[in-house]
Protein backbone atom coordinates (compact mmCIF):
# COMPACT_ATOMS: atom_id res chain seq x y z
CA UNK A 1 0.00 0.00 0.00
CA UNK A 2 0.82 3.48 -0.67
CA UNK A 3 2.61 5.15 2.33
CA UNK A 4 0.58 7.57 4.32
CA UNK A 5 0.95 11.39 5.71
CA UNK A 6 0.12 10.31 9.53
CA UNK A 7 -0.02 12.30 12.52
CA UNK A 8 0.38 11.24 16.01
CA UNK A 9 -1.33 13.05 18.87
CA UNK A 10 0.64 12.26 22.09
CA UNK A 11 4.40 11.91 20.97
CA UNK A 12 5.48 10.17 24.30
CA UNK A 13 6.66 6.13 25.19
CA UNK A 14 3.85 5.00 22.57
CA UNK A 15 3.14 7.18 20.27
CA UNK A 16 6.49 7.95 20.16
CA UNK A 17 7.77 4.51 20.09
CA UNK A 18 5.18 3.45 17.13
CA UNK A 19 6.23 6.56 14.85
CA UNK A 20 9.43 4.89 14.91
CA UNK A 21 8.00 1.97 13.58
CA UNK A 22 5.36 3.50 10.84
CA UNK A 23 8.88 5.41 9.80
CA UNK A 24 10.92 2.24 9.73
CA UNK A 25 8.57 -0.14 8.10
CA UNK A 26 7.90 2.62 5.44
CA UNK A 27 4.09 3.13 6.36
CA UNK A 28 4.15 6.91 6.35
CA UNK A 29 5.46 9.55 3.45
CA UNK A 30 5.34 12.32 6.41
CA UNK A 31 4.77 12.21 10.08
CA UNK A 32 3.17 14.81 12.05
CA UNK A 33 3.73 15.08 16.15
CA UNK A 34 1.41 16.50 18.17
CA UNK A 35 1.32 17.04 22.06
CA UNK A 36 0.26 19.16 24.55
CA UNK A 37 3.58 18.98 26.64
CA UNK A 38 5.94 21.87 24.41
CA UNK A 39 9.06 20.02 25.90
CA UNK A 40 7.69 17.00 25.16
CA UNK A 41 7.26 17.52 21.46
CA UNK A 42 10.37 19.33 21.21
CA UNK A 43 12.21 16.68 22.48
CA UNK A 44 10.27 14.43 19.86
CA UNK A 45 11.47 16.31 16.99
CA UNK A 46 14.98 16.40 18.17
CA UNK A 47 15.23 12.95 18.53
CA UNK A 48 13.69 12.59 15.16
CA UNK A 49 10.56 10.50 16.18
CA UNK A 50 8.99 12.75 13.82
CA UNK A 51 9.57 15.43 11.05
CA UNK A 52 7.29 18.18 12.22
CA UNK A 53 5.38 19.45 14.86
CA UNK A 54 1.88 21.44 14.36
CA UNK A 55 -1.05 21.99 15.91
CA UNK A 56 -3.46 19.92 16.44
CA UNK A 57 -5.91 21.37 13.49
CA UNK A 58 -3.46 21.43 11.16
CA UNK A 59 -1.90 17.88 11.70
CA UNK A 60 -5.43 16.83 11.32
CA UNK A 61 -6.03 18.85 8.20
CA UNK A 62 -2.74 17.56 6.49
CA UNK A 63 -3.04 14.00 7.50
CA UNK A 64 -4.65 11.22 6.07
CA UNK A 65 -3.68 9.18 9.08
CA UNK A 66 -4.64 9.97 12.79
CA UNK A 67 -2.96 8.32 15.55
CA UNK A 68 -4.40 8.56 19.21
CA UNK A 69 -1.72 8.34 21.98
CA UNK A 70 -2.50 10.15 24.73
CA UNK A 71 -4.05 9.41 28.30
CA UNK A 72 -7.32 7.56 27.62
CA UNK A 73 -9.47 10.17 29.58
CA UNK A 74 -8.31 12.99 26.71
CA UNK A 75 -9.12 10.64 23.93
CA UNK A 76 -12.72 9.96 25.57
CA UNK A 77 -12.82 14.06 25.36
CA UNK A 78 -11.42 14.34 21.70
CA UNK A 79 -12.25 11.71 19.37
CA UNK A 80 -16.02 13.05 19.16
CA UNK A 81 -14.03 16.53 18.37
CA UNK A 82 -11.72 14.84 16.11
CA UNK A 83 -14.53 12.85 13.70
CA UNK A 84 -16.47 15.67 13.96
CA UNK A 85 -13.26 17.41 11.83
CA UNK A 86 -12.56 14.93 9.57
CA UNK A 87 -14.12 13.31 6.22
CA UNK A 88 -12.24 10.42 5.10
CA UNK A 89 -9.48 10.09 7.02
CA UNK A 90 -8.46 7.11 9.03
CA UNK A 91 -8.39 7.52 12.91
CA UNK A 92 -7.21 5.02 15.74
CA UNK A 93 -6.47 5.18 19.02
CA UNK A 94 -3.39 3.02 20.86
CA UNK A 95 -5.34 3.36 24.74
CA UNK A 96 -5.61 0.55 27.34
CA UNK A 97 -9.30 0.91 28.05
CA UNK A 98 -11.86 0.66 25.11
CA UNK A 99 -15.30 0.81 26.67
CA UNK A 100 -15.81 4.84 27.26
CA UNK A 101 -13.95 5.58 24.17
CA UNK A 102 -16.39 3.17 21.84
CA UNK A 103 -19.67 4.48 23.66
CA UNK A 104 -18.49 8.45 23.26
CA UNK A 105 -18.70 7.45 19.13
CA UNK A 106 -21.27 5.26 18.95
CA UNK A 107 -23.49 6.94 17.28
CA UNK A 108 -21.48 9.15 15.64
CA UNK A 109 -22.00 9.77 11.65
CA UNK A 110 -18.38 9.53 11.29
CA UNK A 111 -18.02 6.21 13.41
CA UNK A 112 -16.49 4.25 10.59
CA UNK A 113 -13.68 6.39 10.15
CA UNK A 114 -12.34 5.02 13.82
CA UNK A 115 -10.26 1.67 14.62
CA UNK A 116 -10.05 0.96 18.00
CA UNK A 117 -7.22 -1.24 18.91
CA UNK A 118 -4.88 -1.76 22.12
CA UNK A 119 -1.52 -2.81 20.93
CA UNK A 120 -0.21 -4.59 24.40
CA UNK A 121 3.00 -3.29 24.57
CA UNK A 122 4.84 -0.85 27.27
CA UNK A 123 7.33 0.10 29.55
CA UNK A 124 7.15 1.81 32.90
CA UNK A 125 8.61 4.73 31.05
CA UNK A 126 7.34 7.75 29.59
CA UNK A 127 7.91 10.82 27.35
CA UNK A 128 9.31 10.69 24.45
CA UNK A 129 12.98 9.80 25.41
CA UNK A 130 11.82 6.98 26.59
CA UNK A 131 10.48 5.62 22.75
CA UNK A 132 11.88 1.94 21.76
CA UNK A 133 13.11 1.17 18.63
CA UNK A 134 11.48 -2.47 17.47
CA UNK A 135 8.77 -2.04 19.78
CA UNK A 136 5.84 -4.24 19.09
CA UNK A 137 6.86 -6.80 17.53
CA UNK A 138 5.78 -9.70 18.19
CA UNK A 139 2.99 -8.66 20.46
CA UNK A 140 -0.46 -9.01 19.99
CA UNK A 141 -2.95 -6.33 19.36
CA UNK A 142 -6.63 -6.41 20.33
CA UNK A 143 -8.94 -4.46 17.75
CA UNK A 144 -12.03 -3.78 19.26
CA UNK A 145 -15.62 -3.84 17.66
CA UNK A 146 -14.06 -3.94 13.56
CA UNK A 147 -17.58 -4.02 12.56
CA UNK A 148 -18.39 -0.45 13.33
CA UNK A 149 -14.92 0.33 11.37
CA UNK A 150 -15.33 1.51 7.25
CA UNK A 151 -13.70 -1.70 5.19
CA UNK A 152 -11.03 0.26 4.06
CA UNK A 153 -10.57 2.21 7.58
CA UNK A 154 -9.86 -1.69 9.19
CA UNK A 155 -8.18 -3.26 6.55
CA UNK A 156 -5.50 -0.02 6.65
CA UNK A 157 -5.11 -0.73 10.14
CA UNK A 158 -4.60 -3.87 9.85
CA UNK A 159 -2.45 -3.51 7.43
CA UNK A 160 -0.31 -1.35 9.47
CA UNK A 161 -0.07 -3.82 12.64
CA UNK A 162 0.63 -6.41 10.55
CA UNK A 163 4.14 -4.67 8.81
CA UNK A 164 4.78 -3.83 12.72
CA UNK A 165 4.64 -7.81 13.14
CA UNK A 166 1.90 -7.51 16.42
CA UNK A 167 -0.66 -10.57 16.04
CA UNK A 168 -3.88 -9.30 15.51
CA UNK A 169 -7.46 -10.50 17.79
CA UNK A 170 -10.76 -9.18 17.73
CA UNK A 171 -12.91 -8.67 20.65
CA UNK A 172 -15.49 -6.11 21.90
CA UNK A 173 -14.83 -3.66 23.69
CA UNK A 174 -16.55 -4.66 26.78
CA UNK A 175 -14.62 -8.00 26.85
CA UNK A 176 -11.27 -6.56 25.97
CA UNK A 177 -11.89 -4.22 29.24
CA UNK A 178 -13.05 -7.45 31.70
CA UNK A 179 -9.69 -9.02 30.38
CA UNK A 180 -7.50 -6.18 30.31
CA UNK A 181 -8.21 -5.71 33.95
CA UNK A 182 -6.90 -9.30 34.52
CA UNK A 183 -3.99 -9.08 32.60
CA UNK A 184 -2.45 -5.59 32.55
CA UNK A 185 -4.21 -3.24 35.19
CA UNK A 186 -4.08 -5.51 37.84
CA UNK A 187 -0.52 -6.14 38.06
CA UNK A 188 -0.24 -2.00 37.77
CA UNK A 189 -2.23 -2.22 40.79
CA UNK A 190 -0.10 -4.96 42.55
CA UNK A 191 3.16 -2.92 41.38
CA UNK A 192 2.04 -0.06 42.77
CA UNK A 193 0.92 -0.87 46.26
CA UNK A 194 4.16 -3.27 46.73
CA UNK A 195 6.36 0.00 46.50
CA UNK A 196 4.37 1.78 48.52
CA UNK A 197 4.38 -1.39 51.16
CA UNK A 198 8.25 -1.47 51.04
CA UNK A 199 8.88 2.36 51.25
CA UNK A 200 6.77 2.67 53.84
CA UNK A 201 7.61 -0.33 56.14
CA UNK A 202 11.93 -0.16 54.95
CA UNK A 203 13.20 3.62 55.94
CA UNK A 204 16.86 1.86 55.55
CA UNK A 205 16.82 2.46 52.06
CA UNK A 206 20.54 1.84 51.73
CA UNK A 207 19.08 -1.78 52.24
CA UNK A 208 16.46 -2.17 49.89
CA UNK A 209 18.96 -1.33 47.71
CA UNK A 210 21.74 -3.67 48.39
CA UNK A 211 19.57 -6.88 48.66
CA UNK A 212 16.99 -6.25 46.02
CA UNK A 213 16.90 -9.30 44.31
CA UNK A 214 16.27 -9.78 41.16
CA UNK A 215 12.85 -11.38 42.10
CA UNK A 216 11.64 -7.76 44.14
CA UNK A 217 12.76 -5.94 40.78
CA UNK A 218 10.66 -7.54 38.35
CA UNK A 219 7.43 -7.22 40.36
CA UNK A 220 7.90 -3.54 41.55
CA UNK A 221 9.12 -2.03 38.05
CA UNK A 222 5.91 -1.33 37.18
CA UNK A 223 5.80 0.94 39.77
CA UNK A 224 7.71 3.48 37.54
CA UNK A 225 4.91 3.71 35.74
CA UNK A 226 3.10 7.40 35.29
CA UNK A 227 -0.18 8.35 37.12
CA UNK A 228 -0.83 10.48 34.34
CA UNK A 229 -1.34 6.71 32.62
CA UNK A 230 -2.86 5.02 34.80
CA UNK A 231 -5.33 7.16 36.86
CA UNK A 232 -7.35 7.68 33.74
CA UNK A 233 -7.89 3.90 33.13
CA UNK A 234 -8.30 2.87 36.37
CA UNK A 235 -10.92 5.37 35.81
CA UNK A 236 -12.43 4.20 33.31
CA UNK A 237 -11.99 0.30 33.85
CA UNK A 238 -13.52 0.63 37.47
CA UNK A 239 -16.02 -2.04 37.66
CA UNK A 240 -13.60 -4.66 36.32
CA UNK A 241 -10.77 -3.51 38.14
CA UNK A 242 -12.14 -3.64 41.43
CA UNK A 243 -13.83 -6.76 40.98
CA UNK A 244 -9.88 -8.00 40.32
CA UNK A 245 -8.63 -6.30 43.11
CA UNK A 246 -11.25 -7.47 45.65
CA UNK A 247 -10.57 -11.15 44.31
CA UNK A 248 -6.82 -10.35 44.75
CA UNK A 249 -6.59 -8.48 48.50
CA UNK A 250 -8.59 -11.87 49.15
CA UNK A 251 -6.69 -14.38 47.67
CA UNK A 252 -3.93 -11.79 50.05
CA UNK A 253 -6.07 -13.05 52.73
CA UNK A 254 -5.88 -16.88 52.50
CA UNK A 255 -2.32 -16.55 52.28
CA UNK A 256 -2.27 -13.96 55.47
CA UNK A 257 -4.43 -16.43 57.13
CA UNK A 258 -2.76 -19.94 56.11
CA UNK A 259 0.62 -18.09 57.55
CA UNK A 260 -0.87 -16.92 60.86
CA UNK A 261 -2.71 -20.69 61.48
CA UNK A 262 1.03 -22.38 60.19
CA UNK A 263 -1.42 -24.17 58.24
CA UNK A 264 1.24 -25.79 55.88
CA UNK A 265 -1.19 -27.77 54.26
CA UNK A 266 -3.47 -25.00 52.73
CA UNK A 267 -0.43 -22.77 51.79
CA UNK A 268 1.15 -26.05 49.82
CA UNK A 269 -2.25 -25.91 48.25
CA UNK A 270 -1.94 -22.20 47.96
CA UNK A 271 0.51 -22.17 45.92
CA UNK A 272 0.26 -25.51 44.11
CA UNK A 273 -2.39 -23.54 42.41
CA UNK A 274 -0.39 -21.00 41.58
CA UNK A 275 2.10 -22.42 40.01
CA UNK A 276 -0.56 -23.30 37.27
CA UNK A 277 0.14 -20.21 35.70
CA UNK A 278 2.68 -22.28 34.26
CA UNK A 279 0.27 -23.31 31.54
CA UNK A 280 -0.33 -19.86 30.53
CA UNK A 281 3.22 -17.96 30.97
CA UNK A 282 6.31 -20.17 29.49
CA UNK B 1 44.09 -20.46 47.89
CA UNK B 2 44.35 -24.45 47.55
CA UNK B 3 41.52 -26.29 46.26
CA UNK B 4 39.24 -27.86 48.64
CA UNK B 5 37.02 -31.13 48.51
CA UNK B 6 33.56 -29.98 48.71
CA UNK B 7 30.28 -31.35 49.01
CA UNK B 8 26.74 -29.59 48.34
CA UNK B 9 23.68 -31.49 50.03
CA UNK B 10 20.84 -30.11 47.96
CA UNK B 11 21.74 -30.04 44.32
CA UNK B 12 18.37 -28.20 42.59
CA UNK B 13 18.12 -24.90 41.33
CA UNK B 14 20.69 -23.17 43.89
CA UNK B 15 23.03 -26.27 45.10
CA UNK B 16 23.77 -27.10 41.43
CA UNK B 17 24.29 -23.46 39.95
CA UNK B 18 26.94 -22.98 42.81
CA UNK B 19 28.38 -26.20 42.31
CA UNK B 20 28.48 -24.79 38.44
CA UNK B 21 30.71 -21.82 39.78
CA UNK B 22 32.74 -23.82 42.56
CA UNK B 23 34.27 -25.77 39.64
CA UNK B 24 34.77 -22.98 37.26
CA UNK B 25 36.24 -20.55 39.50
CA UNK B 26 38.90 -23.46 40.60
CA UNK B 27 37.55 -23.84 44.28
CA UNK B 28 36.67 -27.24 44.34
CA UNK B 29 39.18 -30.17 43.75
CA UNK B 30 36.22 -32.15 44.01
CA UNK B 31 32.50 -32.15 44.11
CA UNK B 32 30.28 -34.32 45.84
CA UNK B 33 26.95 -33.95 45.51
CA UNK B 34 24.39 -35.27 47.83
CA UNK B 35 20.00 -35.23 47.69
CA UNK B 36 17.47 -37.35 49.39
CA UNK B 37 15.63 -37.18 45.59
CA UNK B 38 17.32 -39.73 43.99
CA UNK B 39 15.79 -38.45 40.35
CA UNK B 40 17.91 -35.07 41.16
CA UNK B 41 20.82 -36.96 42.34
CA UNK B 42 21.18 -38.79 39.22
CA UNK B 43 20.60 -36.10 37.08
CA UNK B 44 23.34 -33.80 38.58
CA UNK B 45 25.32 -36.28 38.04
CA UNK B 46 24.18 -36.76 34.26
CA UNK B 47 24.59 -32.93 34.20
CA UNK B 48 28.13 -32.99 35.76
CA UNK B 49 27.20 -30.54 38.39
CA UNK B 50 29.16 -33.04 40.58
CA UNK B 51 32.06 -35.51 40.05
CA UNK B 52 30.12 -37.81 42.04
CA UNK B 53 27.09 -38.55 44.37
CA UNK B 54 27.08 -40.15 47.78
CA UNK B 55 25.61 -40.67 51.40
CA UNK B 56 25.47 -37.67 53.33
CA UNK B 57 27.74 -39.72 56.05
CA UNK B 58 29.77 -40.41 53.41
CA UNK B 59 29.74 -36.79 52.06
CA UNK B 60 30.17 -35.12 55.19
CA UNK B 61 33.62 -37.85 56.23
CA UNK B 62 35.15 -36.91 52.59
CA UNK B 63 34.25 -33.28 52.01
CA UNK B 64 36.68 -30.01 53.58
CA UNK B 65 33.92 -27.94 53.05
CA UNK B 66 29.80 -28.87 53.13
CA UNK B 67 27.29 -26.29 51.85
CA UNK B 68 23.80 -27.04 52.36
CA UNK B 69 21.61 -26.04 49.80
CA UNK B 70 18.19 -27.74 51.23
CA UNK B 71 15.10 -26.02 51.85
CA UNK B 72 15.53 -24.36 55.36
CA UNK B 73 12.96 -25.95 57.43
CA UNK B 74 14.99 -29.43 56.71
CA UNK B 75 18.66 -27.08 57.43
CA UNK B 76 17.01 -26.20 60.89
CA UNK B 77 16.70 -30.02 61.47
CA UNK B 78 20.06 -30.81 59.82
CA UNK B 79 22.76 -28.34 60.84
CA UNK B 80 23.34 -29.61 64.51
CA UNK B 81 23.03 -32.82 63.11
CA UNK B 82 26.44 -31.91 60.72
CA UNK B 83 28.17 -30.19 63.56
CA UNK B 84 27.80 -32.70 65.68
CA UNK B 85 29.81 -35.07 63.17
CA UNK B 86 32.31 -32.59 61.49
CA UNK B 87 35.94 -31.62 63.09
CA UNK B 88 37.37 -28.35 61.28
CA UNK B 89 35.56 -29.26 58.52
CA UNK B 90 33.74 -25.51 57.01
CA UNK B 91 29.78 -25.37 57.19
CA UNK B 92 27.90 -23.04 55.21
CA UNK B 93 24.16 -22.64 54.20
CA UNK B 94 22.76 -20.35 51.26
CA UNK B 95 19.51 -20.46 53.06
CA UNK B 96 16.80 -17.37 52.19
CA UNK B 97 16.08 -17.40 56.54
CA UNK B 98 18.74 -17.23 59.24
CA UNK B 99 17.18 -16.32 62.66
CA UNK B 100 15.75 -20.02 63.23
CA UNK B 101 18.91 -21.71 62.05
CA UNK B 102 21.33 -19.28 63.78
CA UNK B 103 18.99 -19.66 67.40
CA UNK B 104 19.15 -23.84 66.59
CA UNK B 105 23.51 -23.99 66.91
CA UNK B 106 23.81 -20.72 69.01
CA UNK B 107 25.27 -22.68 72.13
CA UNK B 108 26.66 -25.47 69.84
CA UNK B 109 30.28 -26.46 70.46
CA UNK B 110 31.25 -26.19 66.42
CA UNK B 111 29.30 -23.34 66.15
CA UNK B 112 32.53 -21.49 65.03
CA UNK B 113 32.93 -24.11 62.03
CA UNK B 114 29.57 -22.58 60.18
CA UNK B 115 29.07 -19.35 58.16
CA UNK B 116 25.14 -18.28 57.64
CA UNK B 117 24.89 -16.86 54.16
CA UNK B 118 22.23 -15.90 51.65
CA UNK B 119 23.49 -15.25 48.23
CA UNK B 120 20.78 -13.13 46.84
CA UNK B 121 20.11 -15.08 43.46
CA UNK B 122 17.68 -17.49 42.18
CA UNK B 123 14.66 -18.53 40.03
CA UNK B 124 11.24 -19.04 39.52
CA UNK B 125 12.44 -22.67 38.44
CA UNK B 126 13.62 -25.79 40.80
CA UNK B 127 15.53 -28.76 40.24
CA UNK B 128 19.38 -29.71 38.90
CA UNK B 129 17.75 -29.07 35.49
CA UNK B 130 17.37 -25.66 36.44
CA UNK B 131 20.94 -24.77 37.41
CA UNK B 132 22.50 -21.57 35.86
CA UNK B 133 26.10 -21.03 34.64
CA UNK B 134 27.28 -17.92 35.73
CA UNK B 135 24.52 -17.66 38.57
CA UNK B 136 25.27 -15.29 41.66
CA UNK B 137 27.62 -12.78 39.65
CA UNK B 138 26.99 -9.22 40.49
CA UNK B 139 24.53 -9.95 42.89
CA UNK B 140 24.90 -9.48 46.70
CA UNK B 141 25.49 -12.20 49.18
CA UNK B 142 25.07 -11.17 53.05
CA UNK B 143 26.67 -12.67 55.39
CA UNK B 144 25.14 -13.16 58.84
CA UNK B 145 26.19 -13.22 62.57
CA UNK B 146 30.03 -13.46 61.31
CA UNK B 147 31.48 -12.59 64.91
CA UNK B 148 30.25 -16.45 66.06
CA UNK B 149 32.04 -18.09 63.10
CA UNK B 150 35.91 -19.11 63.30
CA UNK B 151 38.57 -16.69 61.45
CA UNK B 152 39.57 -19.12 58.95
CA UNK B 153 35.81 -20.15 58.06
CA UNK B 154 34.95 -16.97 57.41
CA UNK B 155 37.78 -16.23 55.66
CA UNK B 156 37.36 -19.42 52.78
CA UNK B 157 33.39 -18.69 52.29
CA UNK B 158 34.34 -14.64 52.16
CA UNK B 159 37.38 -15.64 49.27
CA UNK B 160 34.41 -18.09 47.71
CA UNK B 161 32.05 -15.24 47.14
CA UNK B 162 34.71 -13.13 46.16
CA UNK B 163 35.99 -15.43 43.41
CA UNK B 164 32.17 -16.02 42.30
CA UNK B 165 31.81 -12.35 41.59
CA UNK B 166 29.35 -11.55 44.99
CA UNK B 167 29.28 -8.09 46.98
CA UNK B 168 29.06 -9.01 50.41
CA UNK B 169 26.71 -7.28 53.35
CA UNK B 170 27.34 -8.67 57.40
CA UNK B 171 24.04 -8.47 59.19
CA UNK B 172 22.63 -9.77 61.99
CA UNK B 173 20.28 -13.09 61.49
CA UNK B 174 17.44 -10.72 62.90
CA UNK B 175 17.99 -7.65 60.79
CA UNK B 176 18.75 -10.08 57.49
CA UNK B 177 15.21 -11.45 58.01
CA UNK B 178 13.34 -8.49 58.55
CA UNK B 179 14.83 -7.17 55.13
CA UNK B 180 14.25 -10.38 52.86
CA UNK B 181 10.82 -9.84 53.98
CA UNK B 182 10.37 -6.80 52.34
CA UNK B 183 12.66 -7.20 49.54
CA UNK B 184 12.08 -11.07 48.45
CA UNK B 185 9.50 -12.91 50.53
CA UNK B 186 6.60 -10.46 49.78
CA UNK B 187 7.14 -10.19 46.24
CA UNK B 188 6.49 -14.44 46.12
CA UNK B 189 3.56 -13.84 48.17
CA UNK B 190 1.87 -11.42 46.04
CA UNK B 191 3.01 -13.30 42.83
CA UNK B 192 1.42 -16.13 43.90
CA UNK B 193 -1.61 -14.26 44.95
CA UNK B 194 -1.59 -12.51 41.73
CA UNK B 195 -1.82 -15.90 39.81
CA UNK B 196 -4.30 -17.75 42.34
CA UNK B 197 -6.52 -14.21 41.33
CA UNK B 198 -6.42 -14.50 37.22
CA UNK B 199 -6.84 -18.65 37.61
CA UNK B 200 -9.69 -18.05 39.72
CA UNK B 201 -11.71 -15.07 37.93
CA UNK B 202 -10.61 -15.74 34.54
CA UNK B 203 -11.73 -19.05 33.03
CA UNK B 204 -11.19 -18.24 29.23
CA UNK B 205 -7.11 -19.24 29.28
CA UNK B 206 -6.70 -18.50 25.89
CA UNK B 207 -7.32 -14.73 26.25
CA UNK B 208 -5.14 -14.62 28.94
CA UNK B 209 -2.45 -16.16 26.80
CA UNK B 210 -2.84 -14.58 24.29
CA UNK B 211 -3.20 -10.72 25.95
CA UNK B 212 -0.60 -11.60 28.36
CA UNK B 213 1.54 -8.20 28.42
CA UNK B 214 5.43 -8.06 29.44
CA UNK B 215 4.02 -6.46 32.32
CA UNK B 216 1.88 -9.18 33.61
CA UNK B 217 4.63 -12.03 33.11
CA UNK B 218 6.46 -10.27 35.09
CA UNK B 219 4.55 -9.62 38.04
CA UNK B 220 3.52 -12.80 38.03
CA UNK B 221 6.53 -15.17 37.15
CA UNK B 222 7.47 -15.73 40.27
CA UNK B 223 4.42 -17.71 41.15
CA UNK B 224 5.89 -20.58 39.44
CA UNK B 225 8.41 -21.22 42.78
CA UNK B 226 7.71 -24.03 44.35
CA UNK B 227 6.10 -24.77 47.57
CA UNK B 228 9.05 -27.01 48.67
CA UNK B 229 11.58 -23.96 49.07
CA UNK B 230 8.63 -21.13 50.02
CA UNK B 231 6.70 -23.11 52.66
CA UNK B 232 9.29 -23.17 54.92
CA UNK B 233 10.74 -19.69 54.24
CA UNK B 234 7.08 -18.19 54.88
CA UNK B 235 6.57 -20.39 58.32
CA UNK B 236 10.18 -19.86 59.29
CA UNK B 237 9.73 -15.68 58.76
CA UNK B 238 6.18 -15.86 59.55
CA UNK B 239 6.17 -12.20 62.08
CA UNK B 240 7.88 -10.13 59.24
CA UNK B 241 6.50 -11.97 56.69
CA UNK B 242 2.75 -11.33 57.97
CA UNK B 243 4.23 -7.74 59.35
CA UNK B 244 4.71 -6.80 55.85
CA UNK B 245 1.46 -8.61 54.03
CA UNK B 246 -0.84 -6.67 56.61
CA UNK B 247 0.80 -3.54 55.32
CA UNK B 248 0.82 -4.66 51.66
CA UNK B 249 -3.15 -5.68 52.09
CA UNK B 250 -3.60 -2.24 53.48
CA UNK B 251 -1.74 -0.66 50.89
CA UNK B 252 -4.01 -2.63 48.13
CA UNK B 253 -7.03 -1.07 50.09
CA UNK B 254 -6.30 2.08 49.87
CA UNK B 255 -6.28 1.19 46.31
CA UNK B 256 -9.56 0.45 46.24
CA UNK B 257 -11.02 2.61 48.28
CA UNK B 258 -9.75 5.61 45.89
CA UNK B 259 -11.02 3.86 42.90
CA UNK B 260 -14.43 3.29 44.50
CA UNK B 261 -14.78 6.84 45.54
CA UNK B 262 -13.48 8.18 42.21
CA UNK B 263 -10.60 10.16 44.43
CA UNK B 264 -8.31 10.93 41.19
CA UNK B 265 -6.35 13.04 43.25
CA UNK B 266 -5.78 10.38 46.13
CA UNK B 267 -4.92 7.89 43.58
CA UNK B 268 -2.54 9.95 42.37
CA UNK B 269 -0.91 10.52 45.27
CA UNK B 270 -0.78 6.91 45.88
CA UNK B 271 0.92 6.41 42.73
CA UNK B 272 3.39 9.47 42.79
CA UNK B 273 4.56 7.71 45.80
CA UNK B 274 4.87 4.66 44.33
CA UNK B 275 7.28 6.10 42.04
CA UNK B 276 9.82 6.87 44.44
CA UNK B 277 10.80 2.64 44.09
CA UNK B 278 12.71 4.83 41.03
CA UNK B 279 15.57 5.65 44.20
CA UNK B 280 15.74 2.06 44.59
CA UNK B 281 15.56 0.38 41.55
CA UNK B 282 16.83 1.72 38.41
Amino acid sequence: MERKKICVIGVGLIGGSLAIQLHEKKLSSKLIGVDVNEEHARKALELELVDEISTLENAIDESEVIVMAMPVDTMVAMLPLILDKIDRQIVLDLGSTKSQLADAVKSHPKRGRYVATHPMWGTEYSGPQSAVRGAFENKAVIICNAEESDADALEWVKHMYNKIGMHQLEMEAKAHDLHAAYVSHISHITSFALANTVLEKEKEENAIFELASAGFESTVRLAKSSPAMWVPIFMQNKENVLDVLKEHIAQLSRFKESIEKEDHEYLIRLISNANKIRRIIK
